[in-house]
């Protein structure tokens, strides 16, 4: 285990995902190691990270207080520790502003993402056509945060269940398509545009109901940002429409505690070799 | 009428999103009257002029034949006229490359797009779950080309149908959700992976049937491309998830004529007012 990784954290979300100003367009961010899969920090949070240096810096420019989308190309996997994030405002414009930012570690860049920045819909929506899903997670779920040897380490820093009926590669049942359900929140603070980044990517790979195991890297991931969630829990469909040899698409819906639509985020992933 | 949009086009698809090498990593672009909405290149047409030039600049420096991400911001509108698009490669890997390619026109940012390079998967699909689309348009389908004075010109570069049942705001049916089925190829060629692109782009906007007029402006739209398409027709299902306030969703799946799963592509976008 790394120096990095071995360093207290359990972090509450906001502090852990903290960005401070460096110089002309950059931030300084700590990785935190309890924000991480094994010794990697998670995807949606290093998204959240991104995300808040860009907002930051489209704040020096335009009024725009959210993120609208996120969209993220992972270049190499950083470690938990000191990474520094460049950002550039491409656009800046009375609706949306546009801001590259790059997380780099040793000078080497890790995640190149594109924010579009601006100000969250208020209104109820005036149409919506959303996955059926129960506002709380049900008696029988499954409590991540129960197995603290996992190295899926969100289950400590939030509150993550599952939904039994959906996760056969836990519980043995066979057959069962690459859809997981699961409901979320920050262990320590109510959710916020930003967590809803993590809840973008929260799902175990939908592929384990496919037999593949080990935890398949993501190579490019958009994230829609539609609504503030209210408090309470996020309740997450995460689902894959096809599997191409290695290739799989996994498809995130982020619901809040009203049935409101938070997010909408796609990653084009690759699933190691199946079980057999 | 502009002096650029009169001239002659009609260009098939693969000489209208050429692109032709200028200088290091730059290259010229004349975006095709014929492949417009109005006056405006059209956004799917535009991510295969910007893809392409990625894919040359990823060939110098790897084997990455094909597009697998693209994901572009849409930064303001070009006009169909010359354009240059600036690469760079952000990443060159054995599985993939990752370029930044940006058009320009008269010096202005137009479009900032990311285009994730590799090869395409061969081999059929091991899972795949996906709408019930006919292969090929129904005899009652609308042929967009018949209406030459449409402004959405591609029904005169592309073979373009739509079917009759999705698109309320054609044949008066009211009700409708904002779901719209279409068939589409070149009206020249047979399909490739960077038509596709143009297929992820190709429905009428959705929310026309929630009474909705005018065209809405696409903000961002990252398309994974999943196989490359056989010959003969592309089938679409583009669908909205939510309307929030002006903003909404729009997701195409686009299935070839074998009943595989080529492009699967989302967009946040802006409804114009509605109707009433």
């Amino acid at each position: 285990m790394s120096a990095a990784s071995s360093a207290a954290s359990s972090a509450a979300f906001s502090a852990a995902s903290a960005v401070s100003k460096e110089g002309d367009g950059e931030y300084a961010a700590i990785l935190d190691p309890g924000w991480a899969v094994g010794e990697r920090p998670h995807g949606g949070y290093l998204l959240a990270v991104v995300a808040r240096a860009a907002l930051s810096s489209a704040a020096s420019v335009a009024v725009a207080p959210d993120p609208l989308v996120v969209s993220a190309q992972f270049l190499r996997p950083p470690s938990c520790g000191p990474a520094l994030v460049r950002t550039s405002v491409r656009r800046s414009g009375r609706t949306i502003t546009v801001v590259n930012a790059a997380l780099e570690q040793d000078g080497r860049p890790c995640v190149d993402a594109t924010i579009t920045c601006g100000v969250l819909p208020d209104g109820s929506a005036s149409w919506a056509d959303l996955p059926a899903l129960p506002a709380e997670p049900p008696a029988d779920a499954i409590d991540v945060g129960a197995y603290p040897d996992n190295p899926f380490k969100l289950g400590t820093v939030c509150r993550l269940r599952l939904d039994a009926a959906t996760v056969g590669f836990i519980t043995g049942q066979r057959g069962l398509p690459p859809l997981v359900r699961s409901w979320v929140q920050p262990a320590d603070e109510p959710p916020d545009a930003l967590f809803a980044l993590v809840a973008a990517d929260i799902s175990p790979p939908v592929v384990f109901n496919l037999g593949h195991r080990g935890w398949p890297p993501t190579v490019q991931l958009t994230a829609l940002l539609r609504a503030r969630p209210a408090p309470g829990w996020l309740r997450v469909q995460a689902e894959a429409r096809a599997l191409h040899d290695r290739w799989f698409d996994e498809d995130h819906t982020v619901i809040d505690s009203t049935g409101r639509l938070i997010c909408q985020a796609r990653q084009l992933a690759i699933a190691p070799p199946s079980a057999g």
